[in-house]
């Protein structure tokens, strides 16, 4: 079997044959059908394990858990927001969980990128403050240097619920570090069902699919518990890619994606530098129009834009030419620097409730 | 480099081939003045690390840290009385805290032994009553599975300063829930000095010698925090050894150990069948008279009879010849059973209380 390393390099794309291999399911147009979501709509959100569990509860108007989380290792960019989108739309369902995962960011990440606690804890107040800016509600937050006993005690105590070949097996190495940050994974997504928590319940985690093996350690673990729990459910999206060819968006390479606290003259840069599926000539791109689908500035808007029909009449301008790349860069400029100035306001306002919430002070 | 398993078997014995070997330093004469106590004065504690700090802390009348804990993993015997005692003793010049480890004892154990933390906390609190019965203040007392967020924060970021190799160069193995073990203990001993406790100050901890790779990576992971923290200080005791020859005292075969909650007529029966040194004949024992030291039921005197002008005089006695088996084992028998009586009554009383503080109800 193919090992997925959640800390490897994430461009593997959703594809059948992955799906086949891992076990997971493609959403059904049914499906999708119940989601007026953008994510769904632009096949954003494409697959799932046991999701059907959850749209039950939907449908019946009954709760679940939605539980996601980010690890405090660098500043937000575009590829977090779309984690975030994803647990606000949910929100309007279940009972909704954000984990910002400060311990975690520390031990999972080298000294260069997180060098102490007293590190991730500044990267998670900042964090914390775009969460909340984009709509997280506070009491949907929790830190997880500020839990309760009960959680901590699961932390260490599914220690017991792995095997050293188990772990090496799933995720090709055993660095004591990256197995206490899967602790803490498992038992972000685990610990609500504990009878202290919300007790037995189905239970939703986005994630993105090279996090899998995660999800699979996850829902196997669920099955050795002492306590009812139900298996964890998840639901598979597609990651959007770096602005420049074969990379990914990273911290470390700042031009390969817009932060989140960008200001406008780094998006205008960004942006303009971003591979372009338009041609070379104009009489090209007049002729034969802009390959849309390998063009990252168009792809900021698949993934957040929140007009479908705006976001398909470019699509179709741009594909047959009518739109050129610069018209499009553009717009997409426009866009995110109207976006972002209102949303670091907000940034601006959720600092010191942030820091209280971090620092527990 | 020998590997020392702290959970292998335990009839590794001081010798100053192992002191020299694990830089450990004999307790000098003139060391051992200074502590009238019969587990100084009869060579039970008889080695230390950095011991020093700590005297000369105790000499200045100046605060340190004295801690020390027992897993939550079966019912206590003697042997665990040693602990208890010398904690007790060094309570009178330091800050002293009593680690109840039923997160350890769960993670540390196989199922057979320890199957859930449900069972670990029953442990727990018999535990913990005997300890408070032995003469444990409360306030001195705390549980793994009920401290506050610095604690776990601590734990699992202690994961981020051991390599694999590192860990399984001391200890020969990389078990995930005996990884989660070391981290609870390591943690146990360095958390006082965190700013949110103690602060930097010297620590004492007493082991047995076949905790050493404990002591030594937790004073190798003492320098590498990122917080100001005293290297801890160690001392040493000798084990009392199991009742029969090459078996250490073991809660899996009852035989090996006086319990603590053993009934008189245990007692009895366990005395009688112990290991003797006494000749096989009536004859050659007057002659030549008994090898106290193979003797298990003096051992019993040697470690825990708190009157050593009785013990000398049973010593003298026996060895001489002058003093049969049978008279030995009967001094012993009713030592024990005064003894056991008096703690069982009090462990009655601390029950509830051992109750109400492991559960926190």
């Amino acid at each position: 079997m193919a090992i997925v390393d959640p800390w490897g390099a994430g461009d593997i794309k959703i594809d059948e044959k992955l799906l086949k291999e891992f076990g997971i399911t493609s959403f059904s147009k049914e499906l999708i059908k119940k989601h007026d979501h953008y994510l769904f709509q632009r096949g954003i959100v494409t697959a799932h394990r046991d999701f059907k569990k959850i749209q039950d509860r939907i449908d019946a108007k009954k709760p679940f858990i939605q539980i996601t989380g980010i690890a405090s290792s660098g500043p937000l960019h575009l590829g977090h927001k779309v984690d975030i989108d994803l647990f606000m739309y949910f929100s309007q369902f279940g009972k909704s969980y954000f984990a910002i995962c400060d311990i975690d960011g520390y031990v999972s990440r080298p000294d260069e990128k997180v060098s102490s606690m007293h590190d991730a804890k500044k990267i998670a107040i900042k964090n914390l403050a775009h969460i909340l800016a984009l709509g997280v509600k506070q009491n949907q937050v929790y830190v997880q240097s500020q839990m309760s006993p009960a959680y901590y005690e699961l932390v260490l105590s599914l220690s017991k619920k792995i095997t050293e070949n188990n772990f090496r097996a799933i995720y090709g190495h055993l660095n004591p570090g990256k197995l206490a940050a899967n602790l803490l994974q498992y038992a972000d997504i685990l610990h609500r069902q504990l009878p202290e928590f919300d007790g037995k319940m189905p239970s939703l985690t986005g994630i993105g699919i090279e996090q899998d093996p995660h999800a699979r350690a996850t829902r196997d673990l669920s099955r050795k518990l002492s306590f009812p729990v139900e298996t964890p459910s998840f639901i598979y999206f597609e990651h959007q890619r770096g602005l420049q060819v074969g990379k990914k968006m990273s911290a470390s390479q700042p031009d390969t994606a817009i932060f989140l606290d960008d200001s406008p003259a780094d998006v205008k840069k960004k942006v303009n530098r971003a591979f372009s599926g338009g041609k070379d000539t104009l009489e090209e791109h007049r002729k034969y129009g802009a390959d849309v689908d390998i063009d990252r500035a168009f792809e900021i808007l698949k993934f957040h834009h929140p007009d479908t029909d705006i976001v398909n009449e470019i699509r179709a301008k741009y594909s047959s030419g009518e739109m050129l790349t610069g018209e499009l860069k553009k717009i997409v400029i426009d866009f995110l620097n109207e976006f972002l100035a209102k949303h670091q306001e907000k940034v601006k306002k959720m600092l010191p409730i942030a820091t209280k919430m971090v620092l527990k002070q």
